[in-house]
């Protein structure tokens, strides 16, 4: 099966917990599904049964493949339920590493998801076999169970606590005991996390807004970094678990992860891409006869720099809607001969006009490539790309599968060299202050709270693990870079 | 499994063959991919092996379940196929009714794939019985074959000239024998039906030019009304079966059925729906804070309306993308709490603005209500829907599943009921004339070569079985209809 | 997937039908489940729904293979059914052919499945053509539903009479209308057929006593030569079609076919072969130290032949029971090394033992000296193989997949010719005059009414279609036969 | 899905592993297949891909459920492999429980897969959670692995040594690492393990002979209580983790588990099983018309009691060959109304007849009950019943699954009582003296090295967590027991 995504950035999943509710596994559904645009490789749902004892489904997939019969569903009782949506990185495709993982323990059960990367997963996995730990995953969301399994302290919010302070980088987790439903964020807050309520006074939790929309909950308010929120049938209690926090979320969600319809610290998607194509529009104005958008997730900046510049919006490329999986595959004689399943080009629409196409990122610039060729082939005079984010430099450690720079083109090549490359007639970025003002997040912080390291190189934590192994490349890219940028 | 449509309006099938070409069935696989949106209920190809037998492969689904599997693909050799997506009318989703049907024809086999609705195939039904003829499915599609079967002309070509003849209403059939790629198309063209060239000299057609691209094939031109295509190893032949031809080509092909980048007799069809949402600006104008469009097929029209109002064009409404097939269905209680699936509303965009929503139909009026009140829920503080074509009055016999005027609002109620029943702020449609301008076919005939019969009555062709039930019908609206103008 | 037979000898086919009863359709998947060894290739069922439409479901595979959900046999609702388990010949695979068949006629429908072989099937096939039939399959099924239909009589009950006088050969048909459940049975009875009453005073019939248990239904009679059975809402009525009848039917129902605990005309299977092993052993008795069966078929006539000859009978063979369905192939390095999936020898039991195996039939040698060498390569010193049967000699035009006597070793060696290929120290054949003896239906006809041509070219009918090829065949024959004999 | 057991009495599943072979996941399958017998609700397969790293595929059902396709073979690559198929208690049924497991340690992996069960599962369970481990499953073949991840001895090899001396009751281990195929036995040899070697040098494991023929090993050696087996590159290593060891194999793999085929320490079962059958027609004669074995299990002992009693041997029970897997229930009509899948009596043949009836063993009574109504129903004028091995009394803590007494019919009644409770005319057993006899291994041990508990409560260990729990309710029986024996 083809699983068809965007670009080769890819989000590391979207979470979902619902405590307090009847039904609680099928509206985790509607609510994953809701979430399916963060990862379609694989899903899983824990319910707590009417018992307490939680129960499991999971598998490969989209969450239609895996909840493929209602009887999947309806095996998962209960009030209380955590589910996830996994991208897997290439090589942890198994069955093993679909969440939420589900812990026997001895007196009782832990079920966890997660959304993000630790920095320091190497070093705790080494200490945690060092002392017997055994893993079942190539997963680092295992250690967090480890760690609160091995804390010697009484209570299982004590436990939690001491194993927070513990991991470091970029998380959002949801886990569920047979008590309770439990969410925690990192200290930076590099993932969203949101809390909902639903009208009986049950409460939920989501990684995107448009999660809790899709399940009739209303928004409560965002999870702040290094908060714990703990809801049982007493009702919700929110805690730090460490006072040395800083809000860095990151950037890409608003430029290219999260749907338009969610709102992130207030700042709802579509306005902020809408946003991004106005100042694109006013550094980087170009004349042409139509702007177009890369479906799905450019149009909003598309029609943002359209109406900052004047110039008319079009519907000049067209992305098939069923996509999202096929098992018949064109052989390399059809892919010559130009069979294409996922993009066509409007012909008649961009035929010997000049086109300003926008853009919201390039990650290795082969997709740029091939869309300015589709739009050349059907007859386009001049193609002017425009991205709605300032180039991408620096790899992600904090969940966004971009971990080696040899494989982002603006880390390597200049404007001109990407310009030539693409085959684009020009190409322009927004600059790093327009996205942070188009964002406006309404945050005193470096950056106004956002994370804007993969622009800049500027992490705002210590890389740990990557530590040395990314100075190492920082130092190659930077006489790269220094060479460019003369 | 929930097959989403967008609206209760659908065309019935999409229908594609190749010939001259290896990999035929493969071809045939992606073309039907960029039909799909003309038929998700069944799918099925049919290949001419290279021992020129004919092999089947067919199944209920979305292409993607049917051919799960290359096996499937592999089976299915030769260098000629012909395959069709259906979408199935209530009652007739037996795997018996997926085409192509296969015949067995003493000394030779002949398949047959059809898009489009016969008037008179009760009565040849009931003939051909008299006669002893058996039928297998429920469909009018049979017929054909029958007819072909049953003509004492000595050759295939004069069998099928005849069969043609018989037949009334919309039809685009696609054929395969043993020999040759056939096709036809009825004496209004009420469907479309194009042809294409590949690269390699072979030949292509399909019910739009969308599955053209989408295999390599360069526009050749589309068929006429009254036409026969007859391609083989000859080369391509085009013959008229009659000389009283008349076109009448669906008007809702560009309203609402065909892709966006599809083109029927040189029109475009983004551009026209563009330009409805001008005219309707022009026609129908209202000062507001946004324009939005229910996506997908309305956006063209939403972007035209908003850049000829010069009001801002924003995305309102989010339409989840993997909304295509989930076999989970929420209860009463879910669904009552606000659970939804397809379409958000986004808050954070209309909250308190004056909304003006882009739609390019009304059938029941039930999916505009629930949009508006999903709107107003969302905090919009007024929304005046604009409809980018004429009301749907009178019901489709040559294709499009409208055969109740009961169902139709618009037969039923004024603009200010429907405005009310709805709950919108105000209401307009785009007049006939101005649908027929914006998509101005360049051809001499009654409305430009249009059908408008389902907004004016005004039926190009009697209607033969169906003319004493719709005229009975037709009297009790007049009535109706005579009332609500006083 | 391999669907295991256990030689290349196939029955085309079992049927079951049910009338006045509760979930008819049910009942029809359990009788045919007693069936299943009659046909693993396909199965469906066409039930009587309330309403009096008849649905159908059919697929490919096992019984379970198709009937994979509760909810398809749900879905046949009612108080009348039929069903069919398909054996399928090469290249006749596909779904089309599974059976039974639904038309649909003007005013009401027909369902109709078949167990058998027609030999004028060419001959009515040309002629229905030739008036305009249209056939779907490659099933000679389709053909009674075409003379029907064509039949110019006023009721079915009289069209039906009408087509069994026209169609020749071997055939149990069942057949259902909107108001009937039917059964027909060719003049010679070649196919067994029985009818059973439920504890209620509905009835089944079927075409073995084993599926009539399977039900919980009394048997009430066999089905005769040349006998409809009539069955609707007023009960049953048995009347003849024709009065040319006299009782042959297939004695291989007898030595390998049936199942051992049906009864044919009074005969228990099981009792048959037993009696079958113990003529053998008086016919062909060699001194040994134990006597094996093939299993499963073999076992009643080698434990016959053990208490004939009061050698001991041993378990030398083991069948793999899971052995029915698998996906998974060994390769031919796999297979070389000896890897096996169906049969094993029992080495501890065969080694340095003399073997005397007994099985029911050879077609073409090959399985026979599969075994052979199989216990030869477990030890066993000698192996005297017995068949409980007379030589295969001739084809069977009547519903047996042996259509070519070149590939009969029976019809082109001689016996000594046979033990030298298949390897073992010895051979012996039943005798015809042993198995009519064996079997001793209690009937006063030729071979007291049993078929035996496939061992002495005997056929009770004329040939029809197959008469002026198989005596080309025959004359071939003859003569190596006459040569071989000198 | 219905999974058929032959009773209430089930092995905990079987193993295989081969290492040196090409395509050693492939000859797994088949060496499974043969096992198939032991579990039916669950199988897996572990590879050792060319680099070295372990690769897992398993699932839910039969072997050929799970690998229903040729692609989870292929993925399977390498010369090394280790199988399982699981037969499931109720209640963990779940995918967690399959097995093999894979584990993640730090510099290299595990694969364990077991057939048996620990006695002191619940103290090491304890032990180990007290110490930080986490279990992902119910099973208690996770704890081997954490014993050997937490010793603090340098080796694999040592720590394996150390960890087998901890675990207690009964084991037949197979592991799997980057670089070897390890087996183990407990030191008892409760359950059955074989050593095969393969033509080109490469060594296999399996829990019976049966899985050697079908891969075409030759037998090497049997697994002797308390031995572990290396295999790796450099060969073969067998050595004793432990000197405390006395052979007490299961007696009932003799009496009922094993394939007919198999051989534990060069007795082959088939031959035991008919000796059994001899011994009892000595202990227990009767005069009757027929002996008649359940079907598959008790073939060999009646065939023995036959010949030994001179009474003719017959088929009067049917067991349908296709019953492994059906998802289609009778209804509780059906039901009563006599619909029956899988047993079916041969009323021709025991109609007004006295039967003995040969099984192998009575565990509820119920299925003994049925049979016996079954034959009644049919005509036999008289059943005896006649069970080829001593009375079931005790509970099995090493791997069977009968953990309460209350269960056991004949733990709780008199023959007297259990002949009327059954129906029966007459019941006999088997002898323990009988037993032991017909088996007569060569060994010098209690009971000739066999396990008779459940025949005698003479547990060969100390019964560690079971201890109180079974001593409480033996004495609670052995009241029942002394009142029922007075």
């Amino acid at each position: 099966m083809q699983l068809t995504q965007e670009k080769s950035l890819n989000e590391e999943c979207g979470v979902f917990g619902v405590y307090g509710a009847d039904d609680a596994a099928r509206m985790t559904y509607f609510g994953l599904h809701a979430l399916q645009h963060r990862g379609q490789e694989g899903a899983g749902i824990v319910a707590q049964n009417p018992d307490s004892r939680l129960m499991l489904h999971r598998g490969l997939g989209l969450l239609s493949d895996v909840f493929s019969n209602e009887q999947y569903i309806e095996a998962l009782q209960g009030r209380g339920a955590i589910g996830h949506v996994r991208y897997a990185t290439a090589g942890n495709r198994g069955l093993e590493n679909i969440q939420p993982f589900l812990f026997q323990f001895e007196y009782e059960q832990l079920a966890l998801a997660h959304n993000g990367n630790l920095t320091n997963a190497k070093s705790l996995h080494r200490l945690l076999e060092a002392e017997g730990a055994i893993f079942h995953s190539n997963s680092d969301t295992e250690i967090l169970a480890h760690l609160i399994r091995r804390s010697q302290k009484p209570t299982l919010k004590e436990q939690l606590v001491e194993a927070l302070n513990q991991v470091k980088g970029g998380f959002a987790y949801v886990l569920m005991t047979n008590q309770a439903l439990i969410a925690a964020l990192d200290p930076n807050g590099f993932r969203p996390l949101v809390i909902g309520q639903l009208p009986n006074g049950g409460f939920v939790v989501a990684s995107e807004t448009c999660a809790l929309d899709a399940v009739g909950a209303e928004f409560y308010r965002d999870v702040l970094p290094g908060e714990v929120v703990w809801i049982d049938e007493t009702g919700i209690e929110i805690f730090s678990y460490t006072s040395k926090t800083q809000l860095s979320i990151c950037s890409m969600e608003f430029v290219y992860f999260a749907r338009p319809d969610s709102n992130i610290y207030g700042v709802n998607v579509h306005s902020a891409r809408k946003m991004m194509g106005k100042l694109l529009a006013k550094e980087a104005y170009i004349d042409a006869d139509m702007v177009i958008g890369v479906p799905n997730s450019s149009l909003s900046a598309a029609s943002g720099y359209a109406e900052e510049a004047n110039i008319p919006y079009e519907l000049g490329l067209i992305k098939n809607q069923y996509v999202a999986r096929t098992f018949i595959q064109p052989t390399q004689a059809l892919r010559e001969q130009g069979v294409r399943m996922k993009l066509s080009a409007v012909r008649k629409v961009v035929e010997n006009k000049r086109v300003i196409l926008v853009d919201d990122s390039i990650v290795r610039g082969t997709t740029s490539q091939r869309i300015v060729a589709l739009l050349k082939e059907a007859g386009a005079k001049e193609v002017h790309l425009r991205i709605a984010a300032p180039p991408l430099k620096y790899p992600c450690f904090y969940g966004i599968d971009i971990q080696t720079q040899q494989e982002l083109i603006a880390a390597n090549y200049t404007i001109e060299e990407m310009t030539t490359k693409i085959g684009a007639d020009s190409l322009a970025f927004l600059s790093e202050q327009g996205l942070i003002q188009a964002i406006d997040l309404p945050v005193q912080a470096p950056y106004q709270g956002l994370c804007m390291a993969y622009f800049n190189g500027d992490y705002p934590t210590p890389l740990y693990d990557y530590e040395t192994e990314f100075l190492h490349k920082k130092n190659q890219l930077r006489q790269v870079v220094l060479g460019e940028t003369k």
